[in-house]
């Protein structure tokens, strides 16, 4: 159904798998598994990332409804990891995930443009389904993805508050009294009004919140009560499942609210890298099954 | 000279110049002159981006020592844009030029690691000799970059105050007082300390600080005494010659500071898209030469 809004499409592929859970593709080159090496202390080359993560993606397919590739760790790997992103981004949708590239880009008027015809635009050579960007240079900035979002049916999520600790550093300045989070996000509020579904109401602009700052995340649930927030924090990084959709609320079949992201947990189990392939298979498998049970037990109970 | 301190590379190139002009390689797609088209209406393929690119460098590499391609333009045409934008980046390397990379990139921990080895590192895929990037995540999102530049004599320009009208929604915010981009800029000037050169004292930590905002500029020059401005809003987007070096200071040969930069009314200078390839050589030779020129007579007075 590529056609619906891009919060629908969300909410579809969250019913289906019966879990927010959204699996990070973070291709870190030294916790890449001996399967997919030449040699055993052989570097990664982009063909070997490629295999790796098409695997990755048919597994965690009959488990979870969204992915999310981060486009550094393709980048770093020149020319062609760009080629492997674009066969990453294409595998996903082939298998009826919703990829959301977490890119962080920002740039202003004709430079935005550039960026959404790179990822957002239908036919795009790189085309994703949604694309995380960075608000610090202001509403003019932020506007072109948002358009480009509503024109060609994707999604946009924009930093707010991120997991970190530095995002202390600038995110929690009182502007005025008010943190400067909640001062983007009521912006944002007021020009993704234009970009909601017609079908739930929710907008086609979301924000990324960090599970790792529960009290941040209901503070701006308030000011964005129909913006899906894109939750990184949750495994790894040390938030719990009960921290990772404290913002959620309650839709129509258990609570909604967004997408919970997992990179490493799932792409990088403990002890797997060693295994061979089949073993390798199967604490993926393991691993993503028991984040998206973990997470759906919560959103989604029997 | 690879191996000096990018401050004193910068300085270098600015003296051999005389200009502290840099040229924006954005190529937007829709102004590419016909020259390089296959036919008057044909879009413009990446091989065609690659042929104007190359030979807008052989033209500017007379008369200004720094470049800046935007990565988004490159994006925007998938894998192959990027095999252009690596071979731009090397291409104005091989020239003798600083290429400095407006990615404008951004991300925490070890994914700020893989953009730094995507762009900064010795040897690197896409190696350039600066990046640009976004502080919204806070000081441990940038500390990676600053750390990869004193590591491999790189340069990185943190956006403080951008040149777009939009700038003033967050960054002149003000937080206890401070507007937002002053208490970035004292953040950073702090985190830089360690990366100055024993030369000239400048830092490989420089700031994006757009012309557009002269007043702005002068107190963040104050924060910011030997860090390298990243200039843009001189040319298309109306900021003055005087205005664009309103941060400079006095030198051992005139006024230093910084680089300004022209994109458009270099790269598309009016009325050239239509001209044969002599023609259009001319009007870009012509159009930095006038540039390098307006601003070298400030800086440089004979």
């Amino acid at each position: 159904m590529p056609d619906h809004h891009f919060a629908d499409r969300i909410f579809a592929a969250i019913e289906r798998a019966s879990t927010p859970l959204c699996v990070g593709l973070d291709p870190h080159l030294r916790h890449m598994p001996r399967a997919f090496r030449r040699a055993p202390d052989a570097d990664p080359r982009a063909e070997d990332v490629r295999a790796c993560l098409l695997e990755v993606i048919d597994i965690v397919a009959d488990h979870v409804g969204m992915v999310k590739p981060q486009s550094a760790f393709y980048e770093q790997l020149g020319v062609e990891g760009i080629a492997v992103l674009k066969d990453v981004i294409a595998h996903g949708r082939a298998k009826g995930l919703v990829v959301i590239l977490d890119g962080k880009r920002n740039d202003i008027g004709s430079t935005a443009d550039a960026y959404c015809a790179a990822y957002l635009e239908r036919g795009a050579p790189l085309e994703a389904d949604a694309i995380t960007v960075n608000p610090y240079l202001g509403l003019d900035s932020l506007e072109p993805f948002f358009a480009a979002a509503r024109d060609h049916g994707k999604g946009v999520f924009v930093l707010v508050k991120t997991s970190n600790k530095g995002s202390s550093d600038y995110q929690d300045r009182r502007c005025d009294g008010t943190p400067l989070s909640d001062i983007v996000a009521a912006s944002m509020s007021a020009a993704s009004l234009a970009g909601q579904s017609e079908v739930s109401g929710w907008s086609s602009v979301g924000a990324v919140v960090g599970a790792t700052h529960p009290l941040e995340g209901q503070r701006l649930r308030a000011l964005l009560p129909r913006n899906l927030f894109l939750i990184p924090g949750y495994g790894a990084q040390g938030a719990s499942a009960r921290d990772a959709i404290a913002t959620f609320v309650a839709g129509p079949r258990g609570l909604v609210g967004g997408v919970v992201n997992s990179s490493r947990a799932i792409l990088f189990p403990s002890g797997a890298a060693d295994l061979p392939l089949d073993g390798w298979r199967a604490a993926i498998r393991e691993a993503v099954r028991h984040a998206a049970t973990e997470l759906g037990e919560l959103t989604h109970p029997a």
